[in-house]
């Protein structure tokens, strides 16, 4: 069965505004969402800060970062509002007999905060070491133990397609593919290529196949599917491609999916919400933030718009959508 | 035959409309310019940053430096928009029998990335030091094998001038001289003194010389020459000469080199424009777009303009020639 863009239009406005908590007085740090960014190497050092800030900027009260030694006073020195471990290792810094040890190692310190977090973000800026990848595909399944959900992007889909029984089945994983990472996910997945034409159904069926994972398409429309529903965001953007904004979606879609998580735990008789998946939700909303940011930023910056500067819409985009009073 | 600068003042705003490319949201990252700076070492790190940083001002999607391993953590933390690769050597980091392996390292690792790049902007912040200029030798090289078109600044052209076989034949080189590096290159390559009576036949001469590389002879006016044609950019700049304005310049010209580049690959049948070398054109818009943004700067800043508020003003420059809609 075919299904035109139109038909699976959502009003993410309305999901953003049923998602985003109160701003109560008498709640505690922390409470707002926690997210960890798993990302930044010797090579990668913006994306990672852009996926952590924008989680902030969003509204998270926390935002950690776990990097290499190397990448870690360069984040550091982005910004003060973050936290950041330096607890990777890229093989180059690494002897072979001590891998078994680092390893334990890495894994242990990030175990020390896992429960802590309410979203991983796991990609930007991470880089391909071997050694670095095997150590991050051990922290996805300590994730994935403790139910922690996980945002995958850059790197990390590129670990993902190459090892999808990391988030198989796993219903607290969602995908955040641009049109080549798609692309490789369909050809793996689906052992076919990407059809335009019915981009509805494709989405739908890769996100069955890898057993109900989120997948959020990046495209002119991004497309969202959990493999039993699929829903697109159109909402204008902004037709600069500068690097760096998918990071922002990664960070964004982090704490909305939170978010989501805490508000259907809680259940509230009066939510008015047909999807009750948090990681469809968490995109949706992560998609029309992104896009209204990133529209507001070229209206100011124009063709000289860049990626910090639509980090410097999300909180303007948000009051429009879901003013905090 | 003596041409005088008004015969050959070229319509620079009307070349930066014809080039700029349409902001069209179904293109996709990169697709807008994928520029990398070759420099930045240990007593360096502005000029780099600020070609990287103004490349993606005028609009370029990607902003690569590769740097020494001491620049790089500096060049990152000026901004997380840029992607720093900390590859090069210098010699006093090097023993005399690790130069091969390293330098085959060196090269290796911006191989990897060549392919993709749309333009390579090499000498701001690149230091003088032998074995490192070897290395970029190669790296020149490896450009021209793969018709990358390289802009060359500050010690690329110190380089270049003892080198001149570098770049000679090279019709995708620009050479962006100051009076002095210019004073140096004509009495290497024609052997003769400089001319400020006849200095569009002299530029015309120098560039025919070194087989129509384009060279832009940074002056009160500039002026722009492939050996075929001389063209000449008057339009009011800043009296203020702070370092570091050479370097938005070629980080400028090579998107817009890029821009120029497609734009006639596309051979766009309403095209109006009567020079059809990439080179030039892409000098003549990144001259005025340069000029208008000290301009700009001036207004605001008086005599504490400094490079980094010229910078800020790109974005509107552009803006006010070729509005993005």
């Amino acid at each position: 069965m075919q299904q035109d863009l139109r038909s699976v239009e959502v009003d993410a406005e309305s999901v953003i505004r049923s998602i985003t908590p109160a701003l109560d007085p008498t709640r505690h740090k922390g409470q707002a969402g926690k997210i960890a960014v798993i990302g930044g190497c010797r090579e990668y050092t913006g994306a990672p800060y852009f996926a952590a800030i924008s989680a902030l900027k969003i509204g998270a009260d926390l935002s950690h970062v776990f990097c290499t030694k190397d990448a870690a006073p360069v984040i550091k020195s982005y910004s003060p509002e973050l936290i950041v471990h330096p607890v990777l290792e890229e093989s180059y810094s690494v002897r072979e007999e001590d891998k078994k040890t680092i390893s334990r190692k890495v894994l242990a310190e990030v175990d020390k905060w896992m429960e802590r977090f309410d979203c991983l973000v796991i990609g930007p800026g991470l880089g391909r070491d071997p050694f670095l990848l095997d150590c991050v595909s051990e922290i996805m399944r300590h994730a994935r133990q403790t139910n922690v959900p996980i945002v995958i992007d850059g790197d990390g889909l590129f670990l993902v397609t190459n090892n999808i029984d990391l988030v198989s089945g796993y219903g607290l994983a969602v995908l955040t593919p641009n049109v080549n990472e798609y692309k490789r996910l369909v050809e793996k997945v689906l052992s076919s290529e990407v059809n335009d034409v019915d981009a509805t159904q494709q989405v739908l069926s890769l996100a069955k196949k890898i057993g109900g994972v989120t997948i959020l398409k990046k495209e002119k429309s991004d497309l969202i599917s959990d493999g039993d529903t699929v829903k697109s965001v159109s909402i204008y953007g902004s037709p600069r491609r500068c690097g760096g904004q998918g990071d922002i979606l990664s960070g964004s879609v982090a704490v909305f999916l939170s978010w989501a998580r805490q508000h259907i735990i809680a259940a509230d008789p009066n939510s008015n919400l047909s999807c009750k998946n948090p990681a469809v939700l968490g995109c949706v909303a992560g998609s029309a933030m992104m896009r209204k940011a990133a529209s507001l930023a070229f209206c100011h910056k124009k063709r000289s718009t860049v990626t910090g500067d639509i980090i410097e819409c999300l909180g303007e985009s948000l009051e429009d959508i879901c003013p905090a009073t």
